[in-house]
């Protein structure tokens, strides 16, 4: 496979479609679909877990309910088995806490025309905003 | 290929020495050596390129001589062909800039025994660091 031309639009899509359903939520417990059963890996402010069933659960005992997030860059790369890496950096703020600036990495995987998340990294990067 | 079980010390290990040669003005331009001729890519602040000879130029082109660097996290996954996912997030200050907090993905991957960064993407987060 080679590498995807439309790499930047397929990242900035999928930020989009991701964080809509994640930040909403009644609907958060959907971003699961986009995450393979046994293969995709997430690491969650340092915690590393991998397939969709354990991911599910991570983000079922998340217990905010609002979030208020502001992307402030997506850079997108293309992988040469046809995926795309993706490095958000924005800020969220979970019901009334105070915002935090957050770092996530995705990697796309391409497979039967369509994309899963092979790899999520996320953090808040408070220790970083002093 | 499958999955490097050592991933962890190999992200860490690959941190230090990759900060330990970028951080010395008079070994920097040595970091070349870890990407491709053609197949690297680098996202610097939003501009991308690829291949060792245009990452070798923006490297060279960088004004600042000293850095001071404190890692805060490194999260490394492995990947399905035998690489490391790498995400770094730290403070730094150039010369006698004020601090400010960075982000930086690497792909590592395996080639002969040994690793070269197939993706290289840095923001410096000072939009989120207010």
């Amino acid at each position: 496979m080679a590498l995807n031309p439309q790499y930047e639009d397929i990242g900035k899509g999928f930020v989009q479609q991701y964080y809509g359903i994640f930040d909403d939520p009644a609907n958060r417990a959907n971003v699961v679909n986009f995450y393979s059963a046994t293969e995709s890996f997430m690491t969650f402010e340092g915690h590393q877990i991998q397939g969709a069933p354990k991911i599910l659960e991570k983000v079922q005992s998340l217990t905010f309910q609002k979030i208020t997030r502001v992307i402030t860059t997506v850079d997108s790369q293309p992988t040469f088995d046809g995926g795309v890496l993706i490095n958000v950096l924005g800020r969220l703020q979970c019901d009334d806490d105070p915002p935090h600036a957050f770092s996530q990495v995705f990697v796309l995987k391409a497979n039967a025309g369509t994309y899963f998340v092979a790899h999520d990294i996320f953090r808040l990067n408070i220790h970083n905003s002093a």
